[in-house]
């Protein structure tokens, strides 16, 4: 992947400096074989189990209490109402990050259950579902979803605040721990599902409440006397509240994100006097606390942050919160922070699957070009997040580089954290497992071999759920001017915006991610369709992608318009811009080269040291022991071979089967069978032999160049791994 | 090592079944310059230094409130005396496994504090003492020893119990926490060390007190009515009880040390039906509790015990028992589970360092094959442990593979465990080593890059003393018939013993382990060294040693009688037996090939697969940035030249410099400036490079062959690093 340069390519034109945002999901389809696939799949799989896990009804599967929780708040709100009187909350007792009762199947009907987090649940079906309804109307769904709305609804307290763990806990103690209670965070996924299901149903029950909620936070929290100056312990209302400003118009939700993305790390530590009061109120030592505050991303502002630390969820949510700000401000400071967290992990903290965070411990950033394979985390979620920190820089500034890492993101690890029967999941995407390992290393006991069904703490399920069905954002973002529409990944479908005050349907057939080739049809609407019109002005950019290299690609793609001088192009940062006179059915047509890519990581990577993976178009692939045996660290990719010849590597189609039984009574690893059309690689190779079983011969033994057997090795993609039941697996394979 | 084999040679006739017994450590010295120095090393450094820590003297080092214990204990024993009444022991409270002062600098004189297991601070300290004194009497030292052993048994109770952890908080809880409370345990450090002291000095007051204390013991433990049936937590009783009753001639001792091997792991297990108990008297919940008593190696009976598990320390202390116990009991069965347990080692679980126990989790055995370089645990104590089982499995069988680990064990990660001056050292020995990933890795944290001080919990340092200064019992054992002298290790020095009915002295002259040369000179006692004798009749085994490959040592030696057909040979098992009539003066000469070894591991160690370490004679060598620059793993071993010409890897003596400034206030990782002659190694390697610095380059690329620039790679023995600064380190060399 050459296109990840350390520095920004000097010698293209500079592209002029034009914000884009993203369109909106009612205004994209998407139809191609690939993503279509995976959004009803998430329809009909995910969000109906995500629906019954926050109700606590999944057989076998950990309570959520999520709704529970909410029943319980909105029912101490009524009683309050009915008697009259002011509300007087209980006196705040901790009763651990996660309480539970003594009989899962009996909660108190007045107690809360669950993570301090577990609003979240709700908030995040509640978008996936307002995005699925913006493009597949379900008048059940909506009525089950309106129902959760009035539940949630009735447990806001009248001062806006909206957090069922402290209403029923005690309100006392509230934002007295923001460090850890994650009181912001809940507002912010709240706040991101009352948008999406406004955007998708037009109902802003939820959205009025999300703004109640945000204007009591904006009472308490700012620089001005008498407030708190916190901050969120895990980010995410940074780019809620400039997504809510932006939905709303109201400024002072952005002003309130822009405080919050400047106070994080200012000194005095706010956190760190945090900690100090609760523990003087606790009576305990504050000393002997935990004092990471890196790991919060909050050991200093921003602004002098240059690299990439602490939990890697919590951090891409934080700098895309950063970008937002940036974007919206026009703080250069701002830019400059962001795009230095950037380099610092596209430099030296991405994994070749586009995950992020290599350390369990505190699911975190590891240093630089630390990437262990086995031991990776790469959390699901963390990938996610970094696709929401590669599209907002991408609104900034249209370079390709950012679209090349949010589309390994997305089709890579995003996808690998869920089964191919949407009904199991992965939270930790290793690069390399022996099942041996994860049964019998406790060192690698957060590495499973095979999906889990949904847990306590439900994350990244109904994280893939919101981006699957969101994924048209991710797409296309129309410039703020106006003037330009850009095409950032090419999925089938049709896309409409109004461009350059002409609305514009673009009409589009791709094959990814197995094949370059596609057309996009501009269809004209409004005084530009009618007959006898001239045609309409305006650009229309598409990203160039790297994994097709610069030069081929800008070569691969051509406009109707160009050939009798309509239309110019322009090339810049990895965008071709096609800009001039546009008539209704002019074609754009592209045929981006797809070769198979042997890649090797930087030499400073140790653990990738004298390995190659596979990588084509934007799929990274995989060996699984399924196809090559056991012992995949004896099989050698034939580098040899495959230089002296490109094409030594097959690129073979293929109808894959995925299905797997059960392990244990509660379906561990069951996969249910299901067959899809992907594409897989066949790679000269050797396996290292000897005479007799390994295991016969003695642990150490004079060094003899190893006998190689020719074999072939079959590669599948990333995302498709651990859908056949228990095995190895390898991206990396030794050169 | 080809000597690993993984069945016993079948080719060489069967040896005769003897058992063998070490020789009295004052019937040996120790002249040769290496373990001389070593002795030297520890008695003049360690010894002082150990004392100081167990009296709470070393500055900047946590104390170790040992002697403060006994002398707590002491004065309760002395007040209960004076008062003339029952004694009556405070009720007990759990205070932590590692109590400390609020002040460290004034404990209060009556409360116990530090580790459960304190007390054996002074045992290993007392059994370091009476090997030293042993050979090299030192008035002053032992005037100290026998004053801190009237403190000791001053301790003890009337009955024989002497653990102050629970005379100090509370008899009634007394055998109430086997699992992990240590009385055994430190009832077993306390008779090797009153062993040794009386073996060294003759003094037997400390002998009594274990004598006494092992009879109360006696009445509380066995298969009896009423007695408990349990068994030690962590092992060591079992074979401080063996030589318990070989010292003392009691038979009671070795029963009860027999019981203990027999009935660990028996059902019901002991120690789940403790843990039961004891939740239940502290009103806790049982289910909830650490439950996995394979770390104890108790989940089931030794004889049906296939696997190394747990604990490398505990486990390998056990196996050293089940040897003892198997060899003074003849049960077959115990003796073929020792042969599994030491087949599942040195197949499937030991590092090319001589060290056993790959994971830090539980400081453990990992699963087969699992021999991580990096993230090694490999502890200094349990390299011990290891060659402890060895001898006592060449008591049972000489072979010389035993020997060959023992060797292994003790020449590198046991010694690699002290700095070359005596005053820092690694509990973990890791054989890469990366000072960035040690700092910034959480997971590593295990790990360190240079030597610490003296810890609270001292068992690797004193564990070191204690063998160094006995290591002349790994050296020689002599037949129980008194037929046979065995010559195990070749070190320089003077062995005594009373062989074929005639008092013989061995005196050997050694250059190990820098060269396989020496010579052994019999010198004839008794009747037999009178004028005009005929000599004696008896046998002189020697080892031939596997790194020399076995027919090539076999022809490496030669005695004296064997020309005129006064000595015959037999050769088996790894040892060349000469029989016949010896004169005075009689020599045996010995030069065995040391060629440098290029190892690799067994395919299934995923850690070391493609590459390779370099060993000569019984020296694991490895490669430091200090001579071979940063960037450890992109230096390869050039195999092919290797390979082509055994002689390409240069032998060199040098004059090895230690010594390292300390990296902060507390003299962390310093080194005193110490000269030593040893060997290293250059080897023919090459470089990996590229245009311009890798940090400049991006994370990901199209892979290209790496650019070779010749080097040379220059290696140290393993156990001479990290004595000049930190840096990196590697034993496994890329091939």
């Amino acid at each position: 992947m050459t296109h990840h340069q350390s520095a920004p390519a000097t010698a293209t034109p500079a592209a002029p400096a034009v914000h884009s945002r993203p369109l909106a999901v009612r205004d994209v389809t998407v139809t191609d074989a690939f993503w279509h696939a995976e959004q009803e799949l998430v329809r009909t799989a995910v969000i109906p189990y995500q629906w019954n896990a926050l109700n606590d009804a999944v057989p076998g599967a950990a309570p959520s209490y999520c709704m529970h929780n909410f029943k319980a708040a909105a029912a101490l709100n009524a009683r309050k109402d009915s008697e009259g009187k002011a509300f007087v909350p209980p006196s705040y007792t901790f009763r651990g990050f996660e309480a539970l009762p003594e009989d899962p199947a009996n909660p108190d009907p007045d107690t809360f259950y669950g993570f301090v987090f577990q609003d979240t649940d709700f908030s995040k079906w509640i978008e996936a579902v307002g995005y699925s309804l913006a493009h597949h109307p379900d008048a059940e769904l909506e009525a089950t979803a309106d129902a959760a709305i009035d539940i949630v609804c009735a447990a806001q307290l009248d001062n806006g605040y909206l957090d069922t763990y402290y209403i029923l806990n005690g309100m006392d103690r509230s934002f007295t721990n923001l460090k850890d209670h994650h009181e912001l965070y809940c507002f912010g996924h709240l706040t991101e599902g009352a948008i999406a299901y406004y955007e998708g149903t037009g109902k802003d029950k939820l959205l009025k409440a999300a703004c109640r909620f945000a204007d009591y936070i904006d009472t308490v929290f700012g620089r001005e006397e008498g407030k708190l100056r916190g901050y969120p312990g895990h980010e995410i209302a940074e780019m809620a509240l400039v997504r809510l400003a932006e939905t709303t118009g109201e400024s002072r939700y952005a002003e309130l994100a822009a405080y919050f993305v400047r106070e994080r790390g200012a000194s005095p530590l706010y956190f760190m006097d945090e900690d100090r009061r609760r523990a003087q109120q606790d009576g305990t030592n504050y000393e002997a606390r935990e004092q990471n505050y890196a790991y919060y991303q909050a050991h200093k502002p921003v602004v002098e942050q240059d690299e990439a630390v602490g939990h890697a969820v919590r951090a891409a949510y934080f700098y895309s919160g950063v970008a937002d700000v940036a974007r919206l401000t026009g703080d250069s400071d701002l830019l400059a922070a962001a795009r230095r967290l950037w380099r610092s992990i596209v430099d030296r903290k991405l994994y070749v699957t586009g995950g992020i965070g290599g350390t369990v411990d505190g699911e975190s950033f590891s240093y630089d070009y630390d990437l262990p394979a086995d031991s990776a985390y790469s959390e699901t979620c963390a990938a996610i997040a970094l696709a929401f920190f590669a599209r907002r820089m991408l609104e900034i500034e249209p370079k390709s580089e950012y679209a090349d890492v949010m589309e390994s993101a997305l089709y890579n690890t995003t996808l690998a954290g869920m089964a191919m029967d949407g009904k199991s999941f992965f939270y930790v995407n290793p690069l390399e497992v022996n099942p041996v390992a994860c049964h019998r290393d406790s060192r690698l006991r957060h590495v499973k071999p095979v999906r889990q069904k949904w847990f306590g703490c439900a994350c990244c399920p109904p994280n893939i759920a919101r981006i699957v069905e969101s994924i048209q954002q991710y797409a296309y973002t129309l410039a703020d001017d106006g003037s330009t529409l850009f095409t950032h990944l090419y999925m089938g479908g049709e896309a409409r915006a109004t461009v350059g005050g002409t609305p514009v349907t673009l009409d589009v057939s791709a094959n990814l991610p197995w094949r370059g080739d596609g057309a996009a049809t501009v269809r004209l609407g409004g005084d530009a369709a009618a007959d006898g019109a001239d045609g309409a002005t305006f650009t229309l950019a598409f990203r160039l992608p790297g994994w097709a290299g610069d030069e081929s690609a800008a070569a691969a793609i051509r406009a109707d318009g160009e050939a009798d001088g309509r239309v110019g192009r322009v090339v810049a940062d990895g965008y071709v811009r096609f800009t001039g006179v546009w008539h209704d059915g002019d074609r754009i047509v592209f045929d981006f080269p797809m070769p198979v890519r042997m890649v090797a990581a930087n030499p400073l990577v140790r653990e990738a040291a004298g390995k190659v993976a596979f990588v084509r178009g934007p799929v990274t692939f995989c060996a699984e022991g399924h196809d090559n045996g056991a012992n995949l660290h004896l099989l050698h990719a034939d580098v040899d071979a495959i230089l002296a010849d490109p094409h030594a590597v097959a690129v073979e189609p293929c109808a894959f089967h995925a299905g797997a039984p059960g392990m244990d009574d509660k379906g561990l690893g069951e996969v249910d069978d299901v067959t899809r059309d992907m594409v897989v690689l066949r790679v000269p190779a050797w396996r290292e032999t000897a005479d007799g079983e390994p295991a016969a011969r003695p642990l150490y033994a004079a060094y003899a160049p190893a006998r190689r057997e020719p074999a072939t090795a079959t590669l599948i993609p990333y995302f498709a791994w651990a859908n056949r039941g228990e095995t190895e697996m390898t991206v990396w394979l030794r050169a």
